[in-house]
């Protein structure tokens, strides 16, 4: 079942006033020009994410193209639709890959595919390639854009959307995310109904809402249950693998081990397994686990994994296709939708009741 | 330890003669234009993969232009690196994405993905999006083009290298392999010298050459050994999942079954291991698995597997740098290099002596 949160937000009009002349919505060119005090073509270069303008002269263009809400529309976007990850790898990544190159192949456009070296945010460099390249749209994933690059895009008419939205979004940006939350709920449910009552997690990273989502599932779950969150039994990792083993290890090794772990997603569920293996656990018998993702792996490992599977395909699919109409229909206000796709728990073999 | 395989090979050089006017390499767009009997911006149209030209027409100039060796100079390459699945799915396709990202992103390139669909030759609506954006170069990932495509990229200056080549390439062609034959080789050794005499193999497509050299590696570690060739022992699947567990299940059921399986690539082996989990048979005590491939899931499975590593990454990045250095270096011969990247065993836990 999709479940889709849909809302319309329209901006406030900004409006400039500069060098004693109101720049306007209609602002032209040449007007952006005359009140920077620098010819037309170097509006034009700056636009175009062009090296060869002084640092101060494009601040001022910035500036301007910024306060008129100013929006290029004369020029035809490339087919191109980029897709820009906080880090590349891993099976996760290609499964977003997956779902955004099939819509973007439908709709006749080629994936431009970067990623911002473990930052949240993309660089510079990536953004003068965007202006330069001009695609039909952007999409983030887990990451997001400072306030003057998202003017930056605005200004070229350039829309973006997020996948999987990392931090707090304004409220006019479009984001596709999956229901975290719910998905820690179902989780640590179906551990409590096998009669786990010491369930260790490890979470992913506390800077991440869709992480903490997650987490606060697992707490409404317990507390449902009438049963006390334990805050030694909950640490967060990085979502890599070796986080799973590091943290796995010490919750097993305290002096109350977890008869379960909720991990926070599949990588890190993998690395609990190895955690269990080298303590000589085994799963499901002396210790159950979840994980969530649901990537490729989870039903090839030993015991296939019960975890929450997240659409994530689905998830960059849907956002491509948010982008791709807005750059079609040519709308003016940034059209937002919310949505969010829903998550399923997978029950497989690696979770079963404890034993007595 | 990386094994080179470098050759160059100088073209013959075509040249063309057409309506009484001979055409050689210095041939410009005018002199293509009245040999075609059309103008010079139908000459650019085609050369720019614009749809907008009567297939009959385009196919004249594509054919003038092919005939002249007609090399497009004056315009300048878009800073994109083209890579070419012939499909878009695992963590294998993940290493390749991740090597070649790295060197475009230090080269200040942003890459492009594409997937043929599973078709080992990339479409004409492709190559007319390539033609339209004029990457840097492209990557094309055990895939192969048309000698009208080639021609294409050729007439406009664009190289191109293959990654991981399945099939016979044209001696011309750059490619960036693996040492396949001697990862098979090594495979089977390991097995052998653990004591091992009935080794199945669950190979990869026979229309793919690094497929079939693997089998070879295979052969002539069991021919050196003295032991004969069983052709009932080896079948072929698809690189998936799903034929290492069918392939596996076949081998495991047969009335003298093989006390060790060598997988074509480690896909295949976790369904080789999923086929063994179904028959109760244990992993390494009842059978041992060699994979190919090493992806990061074969050091988290239970038993992590013992697999033959392809470095993948290291591929692709070397791919990128040679096309790169091609289009920089602007030569005008097709600069060929043959490399072959050194595959390395790596013993983990799935492998062990049969059981007396």
């Amino acid at each position: 079942m999709i479940k889709r949160v849909t809302s319309r937000v329209i901006p406030a009009q900004a409006a400039g006033e500069t060098g004693g002349r109101a720049l306007g919505e209609t602002a032209t060119l040449a007007d952006i020009a005359q009140a920077a005090g620098v010819s037309t073509p170097t509006v034009s270069k700056v636009l175009n994410g062009r090296a060869d303008v002084a640092p101060a002269t494009r601040e001022r263009v910035e500036a301007l193209l910024r306060a008129c809400g100013y929006r290029r529309r004369s020029v035809q976007a490339a087919p191109l639709l980029d897709l820009v990850f906080h880090e590349l790898e891993s099976a996760w990544a290609m499964e977003v890959i997956r779902g955004a190159e099939q819509v973007a192949h439908q709709e006749g456009l080629s994936l431009v595919l970067s990623q911002s070296a473990g930052r949240l945010t993309p660089g510079q460099t990536w953004l003068d390639g965007v202006l330069a390249r001009r695609p039909t749209g952007v999409l983030l994933v887990l990451s997001k854009l400072e306030p003057a690059q998202r003017d930056q895009l605005s200004t070229r008419d350039i829309p973006f959307a997020v996948i999987d939205p990392a931090g707090e979004l304004e409220p006019d940006v479009p984001a596709v995310g999956a229901t975290n939350w719910q998905g820690g709920l179902a989780a640590t449910r179906h551990l409590l109904e096998l009669g786990h009552r010491r369930i260790g997690v490890v979470a992913g990273p506390d800077r991440m809402l869709c992480s903490r989502a997650r987490v606060d599932g697992y707490r409404a779950a317990l507390e449902t249950a009438g049963l006390p969150y334990d805050p030694a039994l909950v640490r967060s990792g990085d979502f890599h693998h070796e986080a799973g083993h590091e943290i796995g290890r010490q919750l097993l090794q305290a002096r109350e081990r977890p008869t379960a772990i909720f991990a926070g997603n599949d990588q890190q569920a993998l690395g609990v397994y190895e955690a269990a293996r080298e303590l000589g656990l085994r799963i499901p018998d002396d210790l159950s686990v979840v994980g969530f993702d649901d990537l490729p792996a989870a039903r090839w490992v030993g015991p296939p994994l019960t975890t929450v599977r997240q659409p994530l395909a689905e998830m960059a699919a849907e956002a491509a296709r948010i982008v791709i109409g807005m750059a079609r229909a040519n709308d003016r206000g940034p059209a937002s939708n919310r949505v969010e796709l829903a998550t399923e728990l997978v029950v497989r073999s690696s979770t079963a009741p404890p034993r007595a």
